[in-house]
């Protein structure tokens, strides 16, 4: 029998022998690969917290005490000590477990995560009321060293610092965000942790402060006056202790009695304590540890020799890719930015050959937006590729500083529509509801490869706020057998197919399940037209009016919530300009969550598949 | 002749004589009272800063160098010195000049600003410019301490200690944001700032330290050892040297031969440095030094006694004051969080008589909603109460934080609807398109004092996300004559009256409007039902179907964008469930930045006063 036998429920943990610890981390590990390896997920975070996820629970007594997962998908190791250990086989599959924490899955889970630098905040939150209720359960937040450069986390230690109570916070320093980390903070953390000189130095003031006689007198090779040297006084974390929050560490992060020690001391304090801990992104698993950034978040993989399983045909992320680099090879105007995700998003190659033209300003889509404003305003060309999900983070620097001074910024919006394993908290469902509004603000989304890349041209030459919004997702191409109209010219839709009295208004991601509607209707011995709208704004209300007007039923697709979506929009345009058509047919996602599965899965339950459209259309006939 | 005659251009300053800048900056003073007490505006802050900008007048040469103020009321001086002295008349007035920096304004302005903590992002953007390209330029940010609780100014920070190059951070030390600030970093400015036995030990340790024989010996009378007394080995900034940044201060920021000389020093530098500049809100002018929260914005006010002109009557935010207060008196689960806007929003009383249930966070909007998230899910009910446009702020956290776990947080969104004098960055006239479409968030916007009330109350017991919205206005009630329906039922609309062939959906701030038209076109003898949606989530289907389908003329209004307005939405709804009905006209706000104005001014402007509204009915029939 294995220790990992012995893990059936919360708690379990604290019965296994502390010998044998090492002995359950190392099962606990062969068990996350053994799953992920078949599913994908969030290999090399969650590899590296195990003996971190152990300390906390052998620390803590769950469900009473709060512990949160800053982003959450380092949080398997304890789904797996919290009674999921069976459901961890369906990670992050339809109808499973999330991949990351979720309140409605256990009482062990104390707050949803998935954005990250949310988890002091929400720790903060549960302080307070614990405090005012006067009940005594400890909160702990862990957060990595990454989210820490997010805004939010800064926000919330700022906060932390007036704390008069308990309230761990973990930084679980493994140096990285997805990739490297970036700027001032990466660095000092980097000075505590590895600088022995930096810590020889402090060891040396120390003593020598002890050394000194009262009011003592001159010099004998004195140490330099500079701020350079008196920097080195520093003692670990003085940069937390300065916002008021009490400092432990570093603590060796793989060696569970350290750790736990440390937990025990930070409670006895009543102030918000951070306890730093270093870990390595990967540990145990020799091709995640060489390889984090690969292992982040990998689809299925071999877990002999570490290969991902590899996917045919090119990804729309390949296409941004391929397109972004040939442009600014042209335009030396062109600046790229992302918020720690270049390889998520396609700029690796970019940051290669034109590394002065690019900046990856850490998990910061706020500054992100804005910096880019900046570069506009300095006669630049920037683009901003990042995730739709994401890019909710800097709606408000959207309209503020990009669209209300007509800033030339280029939004390159990654995973509109539906994304798949992730689930709720990643999908890009929200893309029609928050972006096209926006006053001054083009948003295009391409149904396909060569219109990805000639959106990019056009955003690129606009000389105004562009968005061009594009779906995780191969380009393998349905449209060939439609009559296309490859130039983009504003505000103007492409009439796909004209003919019979159905027409399909559909856009972007659910392109490709409109088309596939057509042929499968088609099949069936019924003519579609269909309409490619293009641009989501400035939206084409000439040709919906023209085209509508001729038809007996409208349908509009899209992989988006329906309320605030395009749907409402064609309805809304249909009805002020009074269009006579017969049947109406708004077909989105619902307004509500939507969990994880696969792209086609979530598409099917949503009836917006391909299959799905074409029986909705068949019955309304 | 004044000094002040001699300015009427940018760098006018550098010919009057370094001895007679007192007097010129007396006169800007002098000058900006007589004016901004007849409009009102942002006195406070911009009184404290004369000196300051003085000196960076002398220091730039504007408009080839690049100067961006964080916020932007505080640029009364810079506008005054930059050319605008005569326009300064017309400040925050409909045609006048806007109450911020604008790039469209002036080439002395580098950047909009309006919202906070973005100036440190988009100064990097120009830096970045600048070094691309390859020119000389300086680039200038100036921010306040109350701006650096904003988590972007951080993101921005951490990005700035890895410039190599010049790039000048002014951090504005008036230790406050509107009211005072708070949290570990305001705590640290305060004690670089004031405290003497810091600084003097400071000197000790300098001394001491220069004093320490190599490998020196035992002790007498030592230091303590503890952490608490190496933390006042700090050298001033340290925390800034940590993030890489080069700390320069703290500065009089009322002397302005010092501050230049600091600035001197500062450009000197191929780092991003930060000079520490502390100054008096409200400096010179003693009502606003004695009172500078109520002077932070105010409206027009006597110059003499300092007394603001009075309005009659009561405003929705006196409602919310009073009605939350009483709320929290019956039910102590009641929380209330302010993003550094407790007298703006109302809660000051709420912050006096409940202070363990009250929490100003600092200007940190997506913290605030975080937090909020925490607190309900800890099993309280708070309340964010906080304008508009400053909830753009925290899109992505209503959504992430609070929608996908359905936390009962409240959101009290004042200033809804157009906003006024402070112009295009303040309006809240995006509202209905950013929120009633998030999936599980409650809309409502209550039309006048009791419906506010009422909303609050339901609000509360909706065991779910709730935002309720109002306009910054009076609440004089034109609704008397009308048949109202007090008791909110969940999506519900309210019939305000149902005769005449013409209808109305009006909504929130514009149902005031919409009654007065109504009362307008009963002068005239045409007969208007008018209907007030109330909930802008979950919309009323069922009643504006009912009530449209008996119309020859529907007219929706609101006081927001068209774009993924309620109109749209009403217009999607008729056109989905194919109810007939003559015309449809959608009265809503144009889809472009709106300007400065008085209210009712901006009303007339965009046709979405009572009288345009009755006219264009009247055309329509």
């Amino acid at each position: 029998m294995s220790f990992l036998d012995r893990i059936n429920k919360p708690n379990d943990i604290k019965d296994i022998p502390v010998s044998d610890l090492r002995q359950l981390a190392l099962e606990i590990r062969r068990y996350m690969l053994e799953n992920v390896s078949k599913v994908g997920g969030h290999m090399a975070s969650s590899l590296g917290v195990v003996e971190l996820t152990m300390a906390l629970h052998l620390f803590l007594d769950l469900p009473k005490d709060k512990l949160i997962f800053d982003v959450g998908h380092q949080s398997y190791a304890h789904k797996i000590l919290t009674g999921r250990k069976e459901e961890f086989k369906t990670l992050r599959q339809f109808g499973g477990i999330s991949g990351f924490p979720k309140i409605s899955e256990s009482d062990c889970d104390a707050f949803d995560t998935g954005h990250s630098s949310t988890s002091i905040s929400a720790g903060l939150g549960l302080v307070k009321a614990r405090d005012l209720r006067g009940t005594d359960e400890k909160v702990v937040a862990v957060i990595g060293d990454g989210a820490l450069s997010g805004g939010m986390a800064f926000e919330a230690l700022n906060n932390a610092g007036r704390l008069k109570s308990n309230f761990i916070i973990v930084l679980n320093d493994n140096k990285m965000s997805i990739s490297e980390n970036v700027g001032g903070m990466a660095n000092y953390l980097g000075n505590i942790r590895t600088n022995p000189a930096y810590n020889k130095l402090k060891q040396n003031v120390v003593t020598a402060l002890n050394a000194i006689p009262e009011g003592g007198a001159h010099i004998a090779g004195a140490m330099k006056r500079t701020k350079a040297s008196l920097k080195q006084l520093l003692i670990d974390g003085m940069f937390f202790e300065d916002m008021d929050i009490t400092y432990i560490g570093p603590i060796d992060g793989h060696n569970i009695s350290h750790i736990k020690y440390a937990l025990e001391l930070a409670s006895r304090k009543q102030t918000a304590t951070l306890v730093h801990v270093v870990t390595k992104k990967g540990k145990g698993y020799r091709a995640a540890e060489q390889n984090p950034v690969k292992f982040h978040g990998i689809g299925p993989f071999d877990k002999k020799t570490g290969e991902a399983k590899k996917k045919g045909g090119q990804s729309f992320t390949d296409v941004f890719s391929k397109t972004i680099t040939e442009l600014a090879e042209k335009d030396d105007k062109i600046c790229a930015i992302t918020a720690a995700m270049a390889p998520g998003t396609g700029l690796t190659d970019f940051s290669i050959r034109f590394p002065e033209r690019f900046t990856d300003v850490g998990i910061a889509e706020e500054h992100a937006v804005t910096f880019a404003a900046g570069l506009a305003a300095g006669g630049f060309k920037p683009v901003f590729a990042v995730y739709s999900t994401f890019l909710q983070r800097a709606y408000d620097q959207i309209i503020h500083d990009v669209c209300l001074e007509n800033l030339p910024v280029v939004f390159a919006v990654d995973r509109t529509g539906i994304v798949g394993p992730d689930g709720e908290t990643h999908q890009g469902i929200y893309t029609n509801s928050f972006l096209p509004h926006i006053p001054g603000l083009t948003v295009l989304e391409p149904k396909n490869a060569e219109e990805l890349k000639e959106s990019l041209k056009y955003a690129f030459n606009l000389n105004a706020p562009c968005a061009v919004c594009y779906a995780k997702r191969q380009t393998d191409d349905i449209f060939d057998s439609f009559t296309q109209d490859p130039v983009i010219t504003t505000g103007k839709a492409e009439i796909l197919s004209d003919k019979g009295n159905v027409c399909i208004f559909g856009i972007g991601p659910a392109m490709w399940s409109a088309a596939e509607a057509v042929n499968i209707l088609k099949d069936r011995g019924i003519d579609v037209s269909l309409v490619n709208l293009r641009f989501a704004n400035p939206i084409d209300t000439k040709t919906i009016i023209s085209v509508a007007a001729k038809k007996k039923v409208v349908v509009t697709v899209e992989e988006n919530i329906k309320r605030g979506g395009i749907g409402e929009k064609i309805e809304a345009i249909l009805a002020e300009n009074n269009v006579k058509y017969g049947k109406l047919l708004n077909l989105a996602l619902p307004d509500a969550p939507l969990k994880q599965g696969k792209v086609p899965e979530l598409k099917k339950a949503t009836g917006t598949d391909g299959e799905s459209i074409a029986n909705a259309i068949k019955e309304l006939l």
